[in-house]
C-alpha cells in the first residue's frame, strides 16, 4: 500500500478544492490518479471551500458559554460556537470541551483556531458524507477514475496522547468490512469483530497531512484493502447504546 | 510511504520470531530492510512466541468472574483470566468486558481467543515495550540496519464500529511528536498538540494485518514520518486525569 501526500497551495474559501488538488496531483511526476485509489482530504480543507468559518468577534456569548468559557479556560465567545455545533456537550476540561458532533466523539466540536486566519473559527463540513459524496462525482468526472474519497479529520483517543485520524465522511467504499463468520488461523469463526478500515486509512492520511504547517491536505492511498462501493452498506459510527463505552458517556 | 505487509508461515511457540520474519522479507523480491524502516508486529505473533498462552480448560473460576461471565456472556474461565490480565475492570458488556490493561483501554484486557487453538486464550505481551526493544535488537544485530519496532494491537475506539490499531509497545522512534509551539498555516502557534505517530502507523499496519486468517502478522513501513531515537522521550499512554474523557472512566 502506497501513501502519498499532496502538498498543495494555501487553500483559500474561493477555491475549487478540486481543481487545486488535481492540479497539485498533477505536479508529482509519475503520479497520476488510478481506478481503485483513495483520496484522502483534510476536513479543514473541505470546510475552508464550504465557508465554514466563523468570526469570533461577531459572537455574543450566552450565559451557558461563559460558565463553560470559566471552567475550560476557553474564549467564551469560541465557546457559544462550540456550544452550537455541538450534539451533546460531554463534559468540559482544560483548554477543551468534550462533545459529541455528528455522532461521534469531537474536542470543541471539531471547532478549531489553528490553520485558519486569527480572530476566526474554522468549523467542521456540514455534512462530510454528503460533501465526500459530492467531491467524489467531481473528480470522477474529471479523472475517468473510480475512486473511493475520504474527509478525514484529526481525533484524540482516550488515554492516549497525540492524534491519530477518523474518517468523518467516506464515499465510494465501505467504512467498515464485516469478518464476522470469516476464520481465523486456526478455523475459528470470529464472533464479533469489524474491521474500521475508513479510520484505518483516515490515520495512516493524518501521518503526513500532520497538524502544522505541512500543507498537505490531500493524500492518496494506492493499493489498500478496501471494498470499493457506490453503496457502502454500514457506517463507523454506532448508536451509543450498542457501545462497550457507552456507560461512560452517560447513556 | 510505503506499507508492505509481510506474509509469513503460521507463528507457532517455539518460533523464533525475528527469524520467520526476516526469511518472509526475503521471499519478496526487491524487499530488504533499509535504515529507518519501521517494522510492526501484530501483538498475537509476539505474544504466540513469548508463551502467553492459556488454557482455558485448566481455569477455576472465582465468584466474581462467574458474576461478570453472567453479566457479559462469556465464559465465566475466560473471564478468570480477563480478570488476572486486568489493571482494572471497568464494565462489562454483550460479548466483552471494557479493561484497563497496561494503562490502555482494552476489550477482555486484550485476551483473545482468535488466532490461538480451539480451547485456549492468548493473552498480551507481558511487557510490550521491553519486547519491542528485544526485537529491534536482534533484528538490527542481524540486518546491521537502523530500525524502529511498534507492537501493534487491534483496538475499538468509542462509538466507531470497527477495529483500528494502536502501538503497545515501541522502540526505536519516538512514540508521539510533540507540535506544540510549531506554527500552523497562517503563522498561529499550535497550543497543545501532540500527534500520536506511533498509534497512526499502528492503525495503518493494523489495515493489512487485518483479523482473520490473513497471516500478515508483520508490516514493513518505509518513508514514514517518525523521529528515530534511541530514546523515546514520550510514551502514548497519558495518567486518566490528563486525559479529556477522564470523567468517563470513573476518574
Amino acid at each position: 500500500m502506497n501513501v502519498i501526500g499532496i502538498k498543495t497551495p494555501l487553500i483559500k474559501p474561493e477555491d475549487d478544492l478540486v481543481e487545486v488538488i488535481l492540479d497539485s496531483i498533477n505536479n508529482y511526476k509519475n503520479l497520476e490518479l488510478k481506478d481503485e485509489d483513495i483520496l484522502v482530504l483534510a476536513s479543514s480543507a473541505v470546510s475552508t471551500v464550504e465557508g465554514r468559518i466563523r468570526n469570533i468577534d461577531a459572537v455574543n456569548p450566552s450565559e451557558k458559554a461563559k460558565e463553560l468559557a470559566r471552567e475550560s479556560d476557553l474564549d467564551e465567545r469560541l465557546v457559544e460556537i462550540i456550544i452550537h455545533e455541538s450534539d451533546e456537550i460531554l463534559h468540559p476540561f482544560k483548554d477543551c470541551i468534550l462533545t459529541i458532533k455528528d455522532g461521534m466523539l469531537r474536542i470543541n466540536a471539531g471547532v478549531d483556531r489553528t490553520n485558519v486566519p486569527s480572530g476566526k473559527a474554522l468549523l467542521l463540513p456540514k455534512n462530510p458524507k454528503k460533501s465526500a459524496a459530492k467531491l467524489r462525482r467531481k473528480i470522477e468526472a474529471k479523472t475517468g477514475k473510480k475512486l473511493g474519497v475520504i474527509i478525514s479529520d484529526s481525533h484524540v483517543n482516550p488515554l492516549r496522547r497525540g492524534t491519530t485520524g477518523q474518517a468523518i465522511g467516506t464515499s465510494g467504499i465501505k467504512e467498515s468490512l464485516d469478518r464476522r463468520n470469516e476464520r481465523d488461523l486456526y478455523g475459528n469463526v470470529l464472533q464479533i469483530t469489524f474491521q474500521g478500515v475508513g479510520d484505518q486509512l483516515a490515520a495512516a492520511a493524518q501521518l503526513l497531512m500532520g497538524e502544522a504547517d505541512e500543507s498537505i491536505p490531500a493524500v492518496v492511498i494506492r493499493g489498500a484493502k478496501a471494498a470499493f462501493s457506490n453503496k457502502p452498506e454500514r457506517s463507523l459510527k454506532i448508536p451509543p447504546e450498542k457501545c462497550v463505552y457507552s456507560k461512560f458517556l452517560d447513556y
